[in-house]
């Protein structure tokens, strides 16, 4: 873990394997456009198939892009890390067109045990706070990505 | 709102006004299979494009789910309810066919604030508890279901 | 514990040892009125001393006595059982001379996780709603009071 | 608020205003060793009445010193701010002896609400990580100290 360019290098693998494998995310048009061990950030615009009858987009996709941010900061640790909480608080809606971009960043670390800050911002300024707990459960990471 | 038969009316309105327009819960194939003022039941049944490459369903579609129950269970009481806040904690992995349950009640209520607890059943027991808050901002319920 | 009159039996031994103890539970005034494995009721009356300028309770002190439900429910179960997390919506203020009613209950458990929901109310209804999580971390219960 | 030593001053005032009245910051041995418009600084020392049997300090402690933290930020941005929700992971435990510092920041504001994280280190790192939103009840500030 000494060397930086092997931790990037790890964290970037793993960002790989799990992209690779995550329906979710491609379906909802994430891009992972930065990654290093313990932060990253995952970019998504809002359609229409996200949102309700007013065009706003749903809690849940919004969850769901700062809880992905999470994924790959935490995996970029090394090791495969699974989320056991989370909570958020949306403080302003967000709408068809909107560019979101998810920075998950580590807020603290015991032992296996990780907490995360996600800041979900769209054009006009913050969108959303997300706070998420993981855990290590194993040091391997997460698998390769088929070839 | 004294008249049961007539809450009990509404709620179902609000349900069938707020589900034609949404399109994330048809997406994802929820059925929303009770509602009362304050309460609500949604079903899912997980299917691969929500999984990760473990076959794990990925925590924000089961937050979805959660945050669907609460919605339909807050906009079954007449108005217009937001979510302004949830948190979630994941008890146990669900899997690629496994059929989910939400059930969301109101745990309290202040004026337009009302917190919300939503427990999320599958096959094996507990999956997820949910907990989220609510406001009021408008009297007048969701918009009907264009005919 | 298959013998409910002996989980009974073992819930109020651990409240005993753990109330002997506990005196920040003897600074605020906090009575145990009720346990059972899982459950349990803490009474307190809000002093000046816990009130600020305003004479409002400050919300430390709710979540304190909340907090204190929930730690003799859990190790009403058998075995000792610490909070990893816990949150708390305040949902209107407690004044000078009220009577606060903690009331804790086991939401889920899944082996050694437990989440409990605490209600906290007052003589003019709900004062706040808090929610936590523990873990079992022994099976020994707390060591008993000294004689 | 355009000028940094008025609303500086503005911070100082409102805590000094805050911290008279503040008959739990003075009986818990709190000393504010820090404020700015949305930050604090608060210290604290563990001591024997602060802790359970096992001489670990209460969870509820840890939670106050952090909302303490939280009420000064928030308070020094002029007006008068209320905690309406808030959460806490407990990392590691504090014991007697140990001098504990809090540090609030703020993560994100939308007009009335603000949203604070504060980091609770111990000596040997982090013990606990506190997440809590505010609304703006007046604008008017805490009453000055009597005098």
């Amino acid at each position: 873990m000494s060397d930086p360019g092997e931790a990037q290098a790890r964290a970037e693998a793993a960002r790989d394997a799990m992209f690779a494998n995550d329906r979710v995310a491609h379906e909802l048009g994430m891009v992972v456009s930065a990654v290093s061990p313990s932060t990253a950030t995952v970019d998504m615009t809002v359609t229409e198939t996200m949102c309700n009858g007013l065009d706003v987009c749903h809690g849940g996709v919004i969850f769901s892009l700062a809880d992905a941010a999470m994924a790959f900061a935490s995996n970029g640790l090394g090791g495969t890390h699974l989320a056991s909480d989370a909570s958020i608080d949306w403080l302003a809606p967000a709408r068809v067109g909107d560019r979101l971009t998810a920075t998950a960043t580590e807020s603290a670390r015991r032992g296996r045990t990780g907490l995360f800050q996600v800041e979900v911002h769209g054009p006009d300024g913050v969108v959303a706070i997300f706070r998420g707990k993981t855990k290590m459960v194993s040091s391997d990471g997460p698998a390769p990505a088929p070839s």
